[in-house]
């Protein structure tokens, strides 16, 4: 299943002189939380409804409801989860996200509902957290300052040695615009990229896997950056993760439960990975509190693609 | 004064046959904490004479002052300071740093004793750094871990947007074997990199600012890497930084003095620079502690060139 297989149908940008009530009707769907970076620019083109701004709010799917005899056009912000039961009526489901798991994609499909995603706009930013996240943990950055913060340097001397970048061997799990810009930008530190995606990539120059537990046991460094689907669901298993061992560094930036996460805490608490950076999660925003203070593990919460430039990015594409 | 500028005398290795007390001798001069990580392998090839293994440790200068008359080389381990009265009787002080500073260059001169340094050994490990902390700062991967250590992802939702590196203009002060490492490293991701140096370089492709004021005015990032001297120290001014501006990062990874600290202290504390990501400080080990807690900033104890593989390339090159 891939992420750019549901057909893209171009919005008509309406002109910004056109009163209010004449705009298109779009149904925004996001969680609580979220800050919505690009409501401002897209409410010159459409008239957006959001259960969270109703006083008090509204559940979405009563929202919903009330709206589906005049709207077509649902705004996914965020992985906000889409159910059967939302998707009577609607005719395009806008996402702004890369991945698009937290949609039913069989229901849309039978429903005959097209379904985009962010495709390549949020890719740079992806990239460049997986290369810092990457060299936070080889070289120790957050525990670094932690040292310093404690005030350990004064105390105790010297930090201990970390780990060179240079001359890795970093083996891409899915090789689509994400893991192109990160070897991209990998290579000048001087590593030596590999990768794994279902068939050989004619144009890419790097040696190709055919299953991850081959590209985990020849390598120094895994970059799990794929596309979340039934069947890739905890592809990075116990036994992938063995298969890497206690020398090496696992980065994830695509989704949480791409890893079994439970097994990845076990093998890190125990001392049996060199150490991980991870944006994202199984159960977000739930983060496996065992690792909050392992030295060689660095968190982020699922903030790869959030820069406001990328933002602009996805407007524009949207 | 350039870095180079000190004749290099090669140091006849010796077979590893010889007898230990047949060795040539070689005074080490380490600060008490530090990791010595290429000590085995240089006890092959000479006798370490160290006043810090002594029972109980001796004073370094009586310690020297009672081998002067057998030693002819010192040995510098990390940057600790060399003064004048080290100096008497000494051929070779063998630097294990990139920096010379803490060596009297002035003093060695008359005494025409030869100095040595790390030359490139380190640069690849120190640029590392130096866009691990560039990418760190502008998308808040610091501040992010601690969001989720302190629990606040579940609790207040999505951790605020950091800023994109890709289209920023990065000015590197100080263009040498770092610098260009860290070039060559950054333009993937998409900077635009220009540079202030002495004399303008015919071979490097990059815009060059005749001083550093300018360099400051035309870039977002400001990456400090030069060497310092007397001409050099406090060549960040409080000018310079308050010509960044606002919405500017410096990172840091040549030497503390480099930059003015209690200005560009002042200047993180009231908001009025975007973020720093600093390895060096002026007074190492202490680290000014308003900016423990700053969101956007960095600290490192200088370890930009604390990896083992680092050191190797040191051992070979001495």
């Amino acid at each position: 299943m891939n992420r750019k297989s549901f057909g893209f149908r171009a919005l008509e940008l309406q002109m910004a002189t056109v009163k209010e009530e004449e705009l298109p009707l779009v149904l925004v769907h996001r969680p609580p939380n979220f800050h919505f970076p690009f409501k401002h620019l897209l409410q010159t083109h459409f008239r957006l409804l959001d259960p969270l701004d109703s006083d008090p709010p509204e559940s979405t799917h009563s929202f919903f409801s009330r709206y589906a005899a005049s709207v077509r056009v649902l705004l996914c912000v965020d992985p906000t989860p889409i159910t059967r039961d939302l998707l009577s009526l609607l005719q395009l489901i806008v996402g702004s996200s890369t991945g698009v798991d937290h949609i039913d994609l069989q229901e849309c499909r039978r429903r005959s509902i097209a379904v985009t995603n962010a495709g390549k706009a949020f890719s740079p930013d992806v990239a460049d957290l997986a290369v810092g996240l990457l060299i936070d943990v080889l070289r120790r950055v957050s525990a670094g300052f932690q040292y310093v913060r404690a005030g350990l340097w004064a105390q105790n001397g010297e930090f201990p040695l970390g780990f060179k970048l240079g001359g890795k061997r970093v083996g891409i799990m899915g090789l689509g615009s994400i893991g192109a810009e990160i070897a991209k930008r990998l290579e000048p530190f001087g590593c030596a990229i590999s990768y794994n995606s279902r068939r050989k990539k004619p144009s890419v120059p790097f040696p190709w896997f055919k299953n991850v537990y081959d590209l985990a046991v020849n390598n120094d460094v895994l970059i799990v950056c794929c596309t979340l689907t039934e069947e890739s669901r905890h592809i990075i298993s116990k036994d992938v993760m063995t298969a890497l061992g206690k020398e090496r560094v696992i980065i994830n930036v695509g989704r949480g439960a791409l890893i079994d996460e439970k097994e990845l805490v076990q093998l890190l608490v125990r001392g049996e990975l060199r150490g991980a950076g991870l944006d994202v999660f199984e159960y977000e925003p739930d983060v496996p509190q065992e690792l909050f203070f392992l030295k060689n593990v660095v968190l982020s919460p699922h903030c790869a693609v959030a820069t406001p430039k990328c933002f602009d990015a996805l407007e524009e594409l949207m």
